[in-house]
């Protein structure tokens, strides 16, 4: 986390000319974010998030990421709303960098969520997903997975020197992946990364769901998977069937799970764990000199794998209709 | 500038348990000093800074540093005040660091001063040093004219790997500046460090003085030279008289300089950029691997000493009078 662009104030002053947000009264740099450089904003007509795309984001995805916040707000969700300037566009250019100002979302991110925190989340991911039905504009999930065997080239090589067997396991994994991914589960808008940082809370309710740049069209389920890995385990790998079953439940009571999408629950938290084992593999075995963020350990997620392998029905993960 | 540590919401939780702030609605680590991690805090009853003090800084210190904020924003200065916790001290523990919250200040720092803005920040330099003048505790200045040798003794063999001829007219500023120091001018509490990034202005006028944490009892005078320094040249060197001329107008005008600190100005300023140079070409040339901060450039006080050199009397610093 890191804040990658100094913004001077004669800069954000010119910046801010082009909206009516009243005077800017403090700005600071916030560590929040790994792709991207975000600072909180505050001026006489409130507080706003300002974020200048660094790189790894593609500028192209950007209209996607912007709309669905405008989208997802404007039906009712609390999620950044992105604050259009005087030309009637969201996203402008600062420091030589796309960049934005959302509303500022207060809350607080949960080190350890509990069982009532994660069907709280499963309520507000199956929220997101219905707030997301009628959004027009279509991303290919481009870390699902067609993309999971390229990332596995990159690092098998190395892989051992990270776990013993490491390599062999992967690719048994990524084989029976390839051949029983599901087709045709209900899909729609995904966030892709509702892990418990991109979520706040204040006292036990979600008061706002942040970090939509990894948002893509993909498996409804599929996004139940991904924070069913991020949420339900401790990082030595011990899974919580109590708080899995809630977010479950919390999820099913808002958006009914169809039969498919229960069926396909075990594969899909085996390939999302996948998912995430590989890409923090391959930054855990690139890590730029210099660089200002730390790796994340990718044998947290092999280790959701070994218990994912045991897994072969939704009960396992704590569904109990 | 980064952030260390990180802080859960557990732990936070737990530590603002012991002060009276209601409750925790967000909080940032921001990207905001360099020698600790700071957090913006927002609770029920308002906006706090909340410092966890890193290894560089001496905790013997802290009660001084502490103590010294909380007499200057009882005083009237627009300064961080420090916030007691139910047991009536504002220092305590957070993650095995000593850690301090207090009050947040609005106010955005200038990357371009002009002369009202440097007459502005005189005058509240010198609103500081009235503030400060029945401040009970003393620290010594660890970085006068007494450290420098040691630091350039340190940075003498490879400092021409920075320039040419570094070393030696390093060498020759030290001997002139040890046997010609001033002695026995006004002090008190001197901020010791007031740069841009540490006053905050609201439209042109100083809404606050930050980062106290190389305060220290010395010639009030070598404050000024300081800020002098800071504010009224250009990173190439090249020096404002018009800024410097109303800085110490600005000064004189809140507290009257006497003719002994006029007479000394010019050894001061060639003093203070002595220090800046030395401390920043020792960080320059001992960059530890994985650091989180880029160096500063020693060599914009480099060009500064060769500035001062060619100053003999404080109207080469715009004095009028």
């Amino acid at each position: 986390m890191a804040v990658y662009t100094d913004v001077s104030d004669e800069a954000l002053r010119a910046f801010l000319r082009e909206y009516e947000l009243g005077d800017l009264l403090s700005y600071k740099g916030i560590a929040e974010g790994v792709e991207n450089s975000n600072f909180f904003l505050h001026t006489s007509t409130g507080n706003y998030i300002l974020t200048l795309y660094e790189k790894r984001v593609n500028a192209a995805d950007l209209p996607f990421f912007i709309n669905l916040m405008g989208h997802l707000a404007r039906a009712g969700l609390a999620c950044p709303q992105p604050v259009r300037n005087r030309a009637g566009t969201a996203l402008g250019h600062l420091c030589g960098r796309p960049a934005a100002i959302v509303t500022f979302l207060e809350g607080v991110s949960l080190s350890r969520p509990n069982a009532e925190h994660c069907r709280a989340l499963g309520a507000a991911l199956a929220g997101l997903h219905a707030a997301g039905r009628d959004f027009p504009m279509v991303r290919a999930n481009n870390l699902s997975v067609e993309a999971w065997r390229p990332l596995f080239v990159q690092a098998e090589a190395q892989a051992d020197t990270v776990a013993p067997g490491l390599a062999a396991r992967t690719r048994t994994d990524l084989d029976w992946l390839e051949a029983s991914w599901p087709q045709g589960l209900p899909a729609g808008v995904i966030h892709a990364d509702l892990f418990t940082d991109n979520v706040f809370f204040i006292g036990d309710a979600v008061s706002g769901l942040i970090d939509f740049y990894f948002a893509c069209t993909d498996a409804f389920a599929y996004d139940l998977a991904i924070s069913l890995n991020a949420w339900c385990f401790d990082a030595d790998g011990t899974f919580h069937r109590d708080k899995a079953g809630a977010m479950i439940a919390g999820y099913d009571a808002v958006r009914a799970l169809e039969p498919a999408e229960i069926a396909a629950l075990p594969i899909l938290a085996r390939g999302a764990a996948m998912r995430f084992m590989l890409t923090r593999l391959v930054d855990w075995l690139n890590v730029p000199p210099g660089a200002l963020v730390q790796p994340k350990d990718p044998l947290e997620y092999d280790r959701r794998l070994a218990f994912h392998r045991t897994a072969t029905d939704a009960r396992d993960y704590g569904w109990e209709k």
